[in-house]
C-alpha cells in the first residue's frame, strides 16, 4: 500500500463526495446520488479504459474502490449542512484528486505502449470526464468546458510529469511536481478569475 | 427457446417502446424514434459489457434482438392513440422486463467470475441504464434518479437472486423470486408514494 | 495515401470545425471547444469500434486524426467571423463526411464477419453518432433526432453501397454511388423541407 494508491483511494472519495453533493442539489433519490457519486469517481478512468481495450474495467476487481466511494457518499451526506465551509476543503482536495489522476492515467497509457500525445490525452480524460459524466447525466452543461481552466491545468501537469520522467528517475518527484503544477494553476486561475476564451 | 429467452426478447420489445414513446412526446422524427427505441432496449446491457470486456456486445450477432426492437417500434406508433390505458400495462410489463434483466446481467457477470457486489452492480445497470441513456439523450434528467425506487427494486431483487442461488439448485424459482420482489417493491412504492430521499 | 484516405481525413476535420463551431457558440472556454471538436470527430467511430470490441480504437495510434482535428479547430476559430457563409460550404463539406463515414463504418464492420444490418447500423453510427454526443455534451436534443432526416440519408446511402459491393468489383465506384446518394437525399430534404415524423 503505497502513498501514491492511497492518494488514489483518497481522490475517488472526493470525486465521489463532488458527486454526491451535486446530486443532492439537484433532489436525486439515495439511490441517483449514489450512482452519479460511482459515475464521477470512475468515469474518467473508465473511459480512458474503454478507448484502450484496457478491459475489465480495473475497479471492477478491487474492493477498495467500492468502499472509497461508499465513504465520500456517507460523507457527503453528513457534511451537507456545513455545505460552504465544505467547499473550500473541497477545492483543495478535489485538485489533489485530478493531478494524481492524471498522472496514473498517464502511466497507465503508456505501460501500454502509447504515444505521448496519447498519454497526455488519456491523462485529461482520466482526471476530467468523471466530472463531464457528472453534469451530463444532471443535465447541465459540463463545468469544465465553461468556467474553470480544470483541463488545461491537468494538461500542463501530464507535460511536467512526462519532461521530468525523462529526466528523474523518481517517480515520488515527478508525481509531486505534476501535483503542483496543477495545484499551482488552478489556485491562481481561481483567485484571479482566469479564463480562456477568444469571444464572449 | 426457454422461457427466460421469450421474457427477454420481451423485454427489449418492451424497453424499445417505452423509448419510442418517450421520443414521439420528444416530437423526433421517424429516426430519431428509432435509435431511441434502440438505445433504451439495448443500452444498459451494452454499458455492462463495455465495463467487463464482454465484446463484441451480445445482440450485435443476435438478430432476434432486432427483431423485438422493431417490433416495439410498430407497437408503439400503433398504441400511440390509447396512451393512457397502454401506460398502465407498460408497468407491468416494464417491471417484468427490468426484473429479468437484472438477474441476466447478474448471470453474465457471474460467468465472468466477478465479485458479488460486482455482479450486482451491473445487474442494475443491466436493468436501469437504458432507461438512463434514453433520458440522456433527450435531454431530461434520468427519471430513475428522482421519481421511482426503480434501481433499489433492482437491487433488492438481485440480492434476492444471489441469496436463493445459494441454497436452491432450481434456477427458474431463483429468477421467479427475484421477479417476484421487484415487482412487490415497484408496486407498492408507486401505490403509496414512496420515495428515498433525506432532503427535500 | 489513397483519395478514400484523404477523404477520410477531410471529413474529420469538418467534423472538428462543426463541433468546435457549435462549442464556441455555447461560449465553452478553449479548451471546451477542443473537446467538443474531438468528441464530435471521433466519437461516432469509437462508439462503432468500442460496440464491436475493435480496441484500442484506431485513432489513438493515428497522429493524422489528431492533425485533422487541430487543422478543424484553428480553422473554426479563423472562419467564425465569417459565419453565415461558411455553413453553406460547411453543409457540403459534412455531406462529403457523413457519406464517407458510413461507407468507412461499414466496411470496418464487414471485415469482422458481422451480418449486413450490423454493417448498416454501425454505418450510420459511425456517421452520426459524434454529432449525437456533440449535442449532448452541450445540453442540446441530438439534432438528428429532430430536423434533418441526416440518419436516413445515411442509411439509404449504406445500403446503395452494400448492394453495390455485391454485384461491382470497384470499390471507388461503390464509395461513390453511396456518397452521391446521401448527397443527393441531405440535399432535396432541405430544399423542400422533407421531415420524417406520423404525428406533429
Amino acid at each position: 500500500m503505497t502513498w501514491v494508491y492511497l492518494i488514489d483511494l483518497f481522490g475517488t472519495c472526493v470525486f465521489a463526495i463532488s458527486g454526491v453533493t451535486t446530486a443532492i442539489e439537484k433532489k436525486f433519490d439515495l439511490v441517483g446520488t449514489l450512482v452519479i457519486g460511482f459515475v464521477t469517481a470512475v468515469g474518467g478512468g473508465t473511459l480512458r479504459d474503454l478507448l484502450l481495450g484496457n478491459l475489465p474495467v480495473g475497479w471492477l476487481s478491487n474492493r477498495d474502490y467500492f468502499l472509497a466511494i461508499l465513504l465520500g457518499y456517507v460523507l457527503a451526506y453528513i457534511f451537507k449542512a456545513q455545505a460552504l465551509e465544505f467547499k473550500k476543503s473541497m477545492f483543495l482536495f478535489d485538485t489533489v484528486g485530478i493531478a494524481l489522476f492524471t498522472v496514473l492515467g498517464i502511466e497507465t497509457t503508456r505501460k501500454l505502449g502509447m504515444s505521448v500525445e496519447v498519454c497526455l490525452l488519456m491523462g485529461v480524460v482520466s482526471a476530467c470526464f468523471g466530472g463531464v459524466l457528472r453534469d451530463t447525466l444532471t443535465n447541465e452543461i459540463p463545468l469544465i468546458f465553461r468556467k474553470e481552466i480544470y483541463a488545461t491545468a491537468c494538461l500542463a501537469g501530464g507535460m511536467v510529469y512526462l519532461l521530468l520522467a525523462t529526466v528523474c528517475p523518481i517517480r515520488a518527484v515527478n508525481i509531486g511536481a505534476a501535483m503542483a503544477t496543477v495545484f499551482l494553476i488552478r489556485y491562481f486561475s481561481v483567485r484571479r478569475g482566469w479564463s480562456l476564451r477568444l469571444w464572449v
